[in-house]
């Protein structure tokens, strides 16, 4: 069996595969209402929100696009925060919209400096939104959201905060309403141990208010359409029906476990991650409370081949890690360690990694005391 | 068991939903790269099109937004052609991004005159595309989209010809590259026999031209983006990998009964349905060859209520139709009979209408000998 440790999709459980194979119903009918029903209500318990959550047939980039489009007009002005790719793809999707972006990046590996992020709204009043990534997957980061929410707040009461959760929502712990987020999205490929092809949103009334005047063209991703739809137990196009039946499942079997359990065992896999990786005398990218708990970024040693690593690990070990993104291409790779994964998995990886480096060359330098 | 008979999401065999239940694997990785090959090489017969056919994660609606915002610019004139709720849609998502709309709307229940849209077509010489729904399903009709795309060749040999296969293509005839098609889409729950979720979308070299130019918003519907990930095997966003795995062995399936044979099945479930239907003294909305292969609307007989029809027969009979949409709610249900159906099914659902509209007072002409 495989050892899928990508950061995405993540091994699903059979309690929510064997969901998929259910024969289809009607999406206009009263049994998809009530699935609906139920997975718009456990939702919020995960957002943690008073709001309601919408569910996309699409995947976690296209709940980026609808975060964007349906609150801003084509030139306001937006800060993006970028600590990596996808805060790079944030800040491409609303320069594609036509808003005036302004980019605060920082290098790939560290987390955003809430006082940072305040100082460039200061700088710019004109700002209407900030985009901030909660868990940057292509470097295993996490910002301090509730920081930069309070941080922002600070400068402009007003402003949007609009948060990129896909990868920490459902695994990390994350609080809308607390942390003043307006916008907050994730996907269902992540934590809740689903197939990729669902995407989830909630609007704050703030950020509803915003829609009223927003003026970024939208069709498929008018949550308004949604809304509307919603009241009558539908979404407003032919859902991923299939998935609806695994979200129900997986959310049901999260509601049980409750969500701090859910963020206690992140912490508890994460943490074990990376003492098992230190351990083979490698770096980490990410240093202290900004490594993230649901990814981890390993520094390839000097001397080894990133694409070659993963590769051996992949045919002789049955293992697949994830490779750098971006300017982290060769430089690093990536262990996934959310939704479905216990200690063996990790074993399983870690094992097969220091093997394969052994192979490739690399010399464990805290197991001869070097280093 | 259910008697789903909705024009989509339609009833799948246990062959397909059984491989939705197959654990993740990396979509960045060879195994991926190789299920994607085999589902675009063989989408290309079904839209009978030397281009490349791109898979979307999304449903038709998203498709369609995609067909106009790849080669449209704010401002552009269009041509939306519309015989039903489709076709208003596809006219509402050109207008939501800022194309001209010249609307040829017809009533429900009638297909589209080649030589009527050509008559418009020359009488806006601006004009750049072509918005054409091939099969309604709102209306059960079916448009000539091979005399429509003849006949505005023959006014303007550039215009684009943006058709809307959603409920046609893998059914009834369709030839992209024969009938000068320029902008092809379908989607997964219909004829492929697997859930929604995926929608699939070709452009030929002229279609690929209008791209350079187009400045409609685009992000997660950026076909550029498609092109080049579909290089290396790989779709540009986190892809519904389980609907992937039902869709290759659907088109193994349809691969092996040939394109042709399944258009004949449909045609001819599709007279079986429409002589069951006649024979009860009912009035099908489409006539001629105008009637759909895939979809059948019949009128709702005076004194009989649409919506007690459509609660009576799900309560009692197990069988699902649909409901009329847009104008034609209350005025007609529609009986799907795509992809996935035999005869004893359309027998099911007949002979449960028949005693649905009995108990609902309904009299029979035909068998009284009066009409």
């Amino acid at each position: 069996l495989q050892n899928l440790r990508i950061p995405g999709p993540t091994p699903c459980p059979p309690e929510t595969l064997n969901e998929l194979s259910r024969q289809m119903i009607n999406h206009r009918g009263p049994e998809f209402a009530a699935l609906q029903g139920r997975i718009m209500d456990r939702l919020k318990q995960f957002f943690r929100t008073q709001n309601e959550v919408y569910v996309l047939t699409a995947s976690g980039t296209g709940a980026m696009e609808t975060s964007v489009v349906n609150v801003l007009s084509p030139g306001d002005h937006v800060l993006a925060v970028s600590i990596g790719e996808f805060g790079d793809r944030f800040a491409d999707i609303a320069e594609a919209f036509g808003a005036h972006v302004h980019k605060l990046g920082l290098e790939p590996g560290t987390a955003a400096d809430p006082q940072a992020v305040a100082d460039a709204l200061r700088r710019e009043p004109a700002i209407k939104a900030v985009l901030v990534t909660h868990n940057e997957t292509s470097t295993g980061v996490t910002n301090d959201v509730a920081a930069i929410g309070k941080a922002i707040r600070a400068i402009n009461p007003e402003v949007l905060f609009v948060v990129d959760a896909i990868s920490s929502l459902g695994c990390i712990p994350f609080a809308q309403d607390a942390w003043g987020v307006d916008v907050a999205t994730t996907c269902s490929q992540k934590g809740f141990m689903i197939p990729p092809g669902l995407a989830f949103i909630s609007l704050s009334p703030r950020a509803w208010a915003a829609y009223e005047t927003a003026k970024m063209p939208r069709y498929y991703f008018d949550l308004g359409s949604y809304r509307n739809y919603a009241k009558r137990g539908q979404p407003p196009f032919t859902p991923s029906v299939a998935l609806y039946y695994g979200l129900d499942t997986a959310l049901e079997i999260m509601d049980k476990e409750g969500f701090e359990q859910v963020n206690a065992r992140h912490h508890d896999i994460a943490e074990y991650t990376r003492s098992r990786v230190k351990a083979l005398g490698l770096k980490l990218l990410a240093i202290g409370n900004e490594a993230s708990d649901t990814v981890t970024s390993i520094v390839v040693p000097e001397g080894v081949d990133a694409a070659q690593l993963l590769a051996l690990l992949n045919s002789e070990y049955d293992t697949v890690l994830a490779a750098g993104q971006g300017k982290l291409m060769g430089k690093i790779v990536r262990i996934g360690h959310m939704g479905l994964v216990e200690r063996k998995d990790i074993d399983g990886a870690v094992d097969g990694l220091a093997s394969a480096l052994v192979r490739l060359g690399y010399k464990n330098p805290a197991a001869v005391g070097g280093a």
